[in-house]
């Protein structure tokens, strides 16, 4: 794990995104609540939002940061499902992997509540879309 | 979550894959050991494999499983990065998510291991590959 | 521990309920979706769910079970939210705890939602309501 | 997830409190030491304390507080377990959902251990005391 | 991960031990229950019990394992607190690792509960003693 | 728990060590990548690195601590493999706990990578070498 003891606190904000390909019917199953195990964004949002807590268990020389804040914004199209997470914090290191982790947990939800209506369904473009915050800002 | 105590307990038996797209210098910093936090391959095989074992926790309506195996293989190309990973069980249910969540965490990690020296990595192209076990076999 | 390797391994159910007191606009805002956090109903349904896989970590001398399944049910009164968890496994001990744990967790949650709008929420009544299989079934 | 990145860190402190109805013998074998499972108090009072450390794992919206206490008293009546449990930290946010959790998950241990003895055990009555710190105190 | 999914369930169990060295006076804080931070013994016994079910988290390349009974049986002589951990199954695999964790995790307990009252505290001889089902019995 | 909220935070430092006792052919087998789970000692340091970041879930009466560092240092002799650990936070209590489970965890990971080729291995000697920040320094 790197040592972070030494940088300042500062204000550190992540965004990251996640696209999920389905089938035309399948998106509009989810648009219409008509999945097979219930309401496919809310459960994909609420995945996403604990899993950005447990980063630091997940990746293993990932820090545990005391998150201030996290959401995960989902918008269904006609054949994907696209997811937006973000993380803040006030922290010697950045929340990069908390808002990738989100995004990724997120998308697999949204995977595991759907393949009972669509078994090839794919994620797609996992990324990080900026960061602020820390020595420098970036953005895609 | 669905129920599925009037099921049969199979074999099962699931692959899933992952892309983690680096830039060529990335590439061999990870294939010479050269990467910033160490070991990208082991820490991301133990990362994936560890991830799999908690796959209900992270997934909402997932059930919890009694693995009989876990793998991840990477392989490491000239801009990328191959993640493929294997779940097994013997249960009234199927490790598809085992294996997508395995596959995701892998290459969340390669991520983290390697953002020190590459900024704008991209996870593309998570899929299930196939599933045996269960009602019906699958392969993509 | 109790050691129960000696037991038959048959099917069990439980079914435990919590109740959560409001006020009556607090209860309006939960059923028009108006609660300040979001969705009240989904969210807590989640938590309880995902709780009842995490019982063995929570309660000491608690078994690890393989749930076949888990579901938590939430209704909206003029003062009150009616809470029903179930759970179900075939092993040698019981799923009583799953269940009262589901719904205390679904019924912190609740308070979780709405405490920005009503301090006072009082949980009251969280209790086992069935349990069938095992040495003998129980009806309240 | 509620961004609390612009609030001040200050002292708080949350007590909550929970009941647990019993029949009187089981009262007395919870004094006696003599419940089925060994220390009812010893082991609620553990769970509570545990329980109050992983509230922002079983709380969905809840943020990670860094505890810099936690307590569980817990007094047996003639026919009831009084728990009372306090959580303190200095964050942005406050530590109710601690203090309840550690109550609730208390109560729910105190049930685990004596369900072998009696079976309509009841939970009743889980609600904050008092909280300080932040925007403004409370107590009921 | 070893693939266990060819072995046959059979019932497992093993014991291991392991020994805290103390001071005489902190031998007789902890039988004398004056320790800083409360029961030694029971908190020990425990965390101990508790880290046996989350053998499967800790150690990376353990399978999840459905534990029948935990025990940790702790005395404490003149200048040692003597640590025994039994763990059961009935799986594929055998229940060591989860039978040395918990020795491990109630001895560290051991150690986090009395020392505020003697610094130099070791722990000695984390060892198997035997384990019986699968392949071959073993004994020390 | 002890109330920490009235102590200062400072750089908190510590040191511990663990020490597995193998047979000349088994450290063979880890110095030459030879043993049959794969690479014990990155196996293990990462194993020793998570178990740090748990401490608080593990240890009844631990306060939760953001980590700044953690590192897990392995050497292989002639028939030992000596783990160092060390963590580092800034924070109103130490990582002693921290030290000590990193290299308890790195070690039981130690034994369950080489049990398939040397049932008898022991654990000897998971000590605190050295602490630093608080009230007052120590040293072995």
């Amino acid at each position: 794990m790197v040592d972070v003891g030494g940088k300042d606190v500062t204000d550190r904000r992540a965004v990251a995104s996640a696209v999920v390909r389905v089938a035309p019917e399948t998106a509009r199953a989810i648009r219409d609540g008509d999945a097979p195990k219930g309401d496919v964004i809310g459960t994909a949002r609420l995945a996403g939002i604990q899993a950005a807590k447990r980063t630091s268990e997940l990746i293993p020389l990932c820090h545990p940061l005391p998150l201030s804040f996290v959401d995960v914004r989902i918008e269904v199209g006609d054949t994907e499902v696209a997811i937006e997470a973000e993380a803040r914090t006030s922290a010697q290191t950045g929340v990069e992997m908390e808002a990738l982790t989100a995004a990724s947990v997120a998308a697999l939800t949204v995977y595991d509540m759907v393949k009972g209506i669509e078994r090839g369904v794919e994620i797609a473009d996992v990324k990080l879309i900026e960061k602020t915050g820390g020595r420098a800002d970036w953005r895609r």
